[in-house]
């Protein structure tokens, strides 16, 4: 069983997203240098200066723990402990001015996550979920909505360029069974899932920053997210996730993935 | 020559605005029933109290002025003026806790948009356009991006699920052109165009009540709309629209839907 973080660790975890929005909102929406990456995706100073700040934060406290970041990869030498970042998650929206971007901290034990964090740094709205606790959102607890089909159930994903050709059809199956589906998240999505507003999230090509911290978030409010096979999502998961508002949707869910494959 | 509107108009738009602002956030979040439209769109008891009141409101001040509302058609006699109406522009994202839903707020003068009103209830976000005018953006004029080139344009659509198979076919061609698209943003992308954000929003589908609000806006900043013919956004238009950061930039656009077609 994995360690169960104490109370130290989460604040010190929920202080990491204050100084995280601190820096991106300084960036928001003012003049900033946006360069690609290798895979023409957006990075932007702001990303850097976090990804930087937060090391260093978790450097002088706790030594020993491994960090895993969007921009800089691996570093640590003892990975029992392991924090993974993203500092700027919804980059495109961030440098188009839209307020729906996040920041993503996960820490997890033995390659499981057991803590996570979802801030809306522009949106003043933050998630924090503990393995075995109820998730809080801006200090109240989180509940999943009680939607048991999928013909009742809304779904999201971020945007169609994330699938490949058979995971969109995939995805495009799953819409026909749904209520509605919409696009442009990002994380939020998630976070909107645990407060019980939106049902599913289904998503594909994934870094590893994506989606750790995304799972205490929804299971602490009650919710259900794994792979598209159903396995735990882990430091080694290959990158699609399903979350899900209950067990009895997400069993429904998978049943549909396996049957369009 | 359209008349122009003055400022008694504008400022009574404005109240509108405001008065729309507080229905959805009292319904914003809250249990509230959701029913689906024909089109499978799903419609709320905030939208139909919103336009209920504005409708009330326009007829008590403005007894002769048309309106048009996305709920309850057209009414009203002498339609030389013509308020039209959308109360909940993202009526999705509304019914899922996400805040970038909007109000759109468009008054014709013989067909043609003279006044434009983009609220962003949650976000605390208004835009207000009028013919031969500076757009403002919660008091303070704003201005379109330079960004002269589709390879450095960033793009917006509100979903996929907008465009008929050929319109889809042309908007990849618009995305392998510029230097990233997103989904997601409904009315919102039209504003952060307006601000100097973003530089291309290409949708298609759109009802009247989507897309004449959005023309005084994006024109007062210094941008430019019209359908994806070139064509100026009247009453009367087919539901495409283009809008662009700057005329060299929506050149380039037409050109290229043009030779996609």
């Amino acid at each position: 069983m994995p360690l169960v973080p104490d109370q130290d660790l989460v604040l010190f975890a929920s202080s990491l997203a204050d100084d995280a929005r601190r820096i991106s909102n300084k960036f928001f929406r003012q003049p900033h240098a946006v360069s690609s990456k290798s895979d023409g995706t957006p990075v932007t100073i702001a990303d850097l200066e976090i990804e930087q700040h937060l090391r260093k934060a978790i450097g002088q406290r706790y030594p020993d723990h491994g960090v895993y970041g969007e921009e800089e990869g691996l570093t640590g030498t003892d990975t029992r402990w392991l924090w993974v970042l993203d500092p700027i998650d919804g980059t495109k929206s961030f440098t188009t001015g839209k307020p729906t971007f996040g920041c993503l901290i996960a820490l997890l034990y033995q390659r499981k996550p057991v803590l996570g964090i979802i801030d809306m740094p522009a949106l003043d709205e933050r998630w924090i979920g503990v393995q075995d606790q109820t998730t809080l959102h801006n200090g109240y607890p989180c509940k999943v909505a009680e939607t048991n089909a999928l013909a009742d159930a809304t779904l999201n994903a971020t945007t169609v360029d994330m699938f490949d050709p058979q995971e969109w059809q995939i995805f495009c199956r799953m819409s026909e069974a749904v209520r509605f589906r919409q696009f442009g998240a990002d994380c939020y999505a998630y976070g909107l899932l645990a407060l019980g507003y939106t049902d599913l999230v289904m998503e594909a090509g994934l870094g590893r920053f994506d989606y750790l911290a995304l799972v205490p978030v929804i299971e602490g409010a009650g919710g259900c997210i794994s792979d598209w096979q159903g396995g735990t999502l882990t430091f080694d998961s290959a990158g699609q996730a399903l979350a899900s508002a209950n067990p009895a949707l997400h069993a429904q869910a998978l049943r549909l993935i396996a049957s369009a494959q």
